[in-house]
């Protein structure tokens, strides 16, 4: 396998993580308890996912690389998750709203690489999948919950449009190591807006137009946010080099 | 000089450097150009005074200790900062009323230092003081302007006093290494709480009592806030070992 195939797997991985890891911020904090207990489960399914993909570019990388050393100590220029997945967690509705553009975003994504011709792709792929059903259901009953809610959930989600919108364009932006895996994801842009157009109008919310579209995460250009996540997630292995639990 | 004499020094650094950067997690953020560049400036004053105290710290340790090791590669349970300089920012009222409270505190700190038998502790102390002496004026001024300001700012900073009170009472509880640097923390808790109420009466704001005071930090028992900020302040010393600016 190519060094571009390993980067592919490494963005899937890196969406993965950076999002569980977001999510995870909400770990006692939550509004309520079930839904506390709720993004902290879908945190560590992303995780999980995570996981299995770093372990996988680990041995196409070989020279000792871990599943540890892929998530602790690669530099921010080295990450290649979408700048979606970093934004700030902001308020409930962001958090929701984020989650469920994800979710709707790998659904499709999952979907398509269940016949792609690497088959421990297609298997992580399927295992994931099962999971990302139940995230999409979740996060598009909140989106629908929230929009078609009180005022002030409305205008908080509507704020939550207004703030993340300009981050779903990325996706569709083939960078050259998806194009090189033989993954096309401009070829899921129409599903992934049909489906955001029919849980926003169940939602009452507006679908913005003419958005500029920001790009630049899955080749490494992040926004301020990447490097204060990966200073937390990264301090224990930084300051206790080789720590194991 | 002993370890202890040593760890009072660390002490005094410690809590200018964390302070520090705190405020400076404001810098580009602040309410207005102005006071974004004090606040700024106030940071930048307080970490000038932790290096001079950490290049003494370093001196009297030997070993090939660096002002740059001691900030940068100490863990959290060596830290011995008082509680209060570590909380969060909050809002603008809660960072002016934390930097109040400490710069009263050093104002009368400072000033029982300069005629510390440690001449070069008394000389540290004599050119901090001057900062000092503007910080206060600052901070008080902020208070009242705040305190005895619109019915928003009123309440804000009753919260503020509400959230840190409660963090004041550390200051002059002596830790073992105080006592045996010959410095009486306590005796200078009635100048303190005097100035306080001073200026709490000009901005209309009442004076707490009977509040449970929190301690620990001068001992390394910290709130759950200083492993975060240490993440971020030691990210590039951690992720790159003996790099230099």
């Amino acid at each position: 396998m190519t060094q571009s195939y390993t980067n592919y797997i490494l963005h899937l991985a890196d969406n993965a993580l950076i999002l569980g890891q977001r999510n995870a911020e909400w770990c006692g904090h939550g509004p309520v308890l079930e839904q506390d207990i709720a993004i902290t489960n879908i945190s560590l399914d992303l995780i999980g996912q995570a996981r299995s993909l770093y372990q996988y570019a680990a041995e196409l990388k070989g020279n000792g690389a871990t599943e540890d050393s892929l998530a602790f100590l690669r530099t921010e220029r080295e990450f290649k998750n979408c700048l979606l997945a970093e934004q700030p967690n902001g308020d409930w509705a962001q958090t929701i709203l984020r989650q469920f553009f994800v979710s709707t975003f790998q659904f499709y994504l999952y979907q398509s690489l269940l016949t792609h011709s690497d088959s421990t792709l297609a298997a992580i792929a399927e295992k994931s999948l099962k999971e990302v059903r139940y995230h999409l259901r979740w996060g598009s009953e909140w989106v629908i919950r929230l929009g078609d809610g009180t005022e002030e959930s409305a205008r908080r989600m509507n704020k939550a449009v207004s703030e993340l919108w300009c981050y779903t364009g990325e996706f569709f932006v083939p960078a050259d190591y998806e194009t090189a895996a033989g993954s096309d994801p401009a070829g899921l842009k129409d599903a992934f807006y049909s489906k955001v157009r029919e849980v926003f109008t169940q939602a009452s919310l507006a679908v913005p137009e003419n958005v500029f579209m920001h790009t630049g995460g899955k080749n490494g250009m992040h926004t301020e946010h990447l490097g204060f996540i990966l200073s937390d997630l990264q301090y224990m292995q930084r300051a206790y080099p080789g720590c194991e639990w």
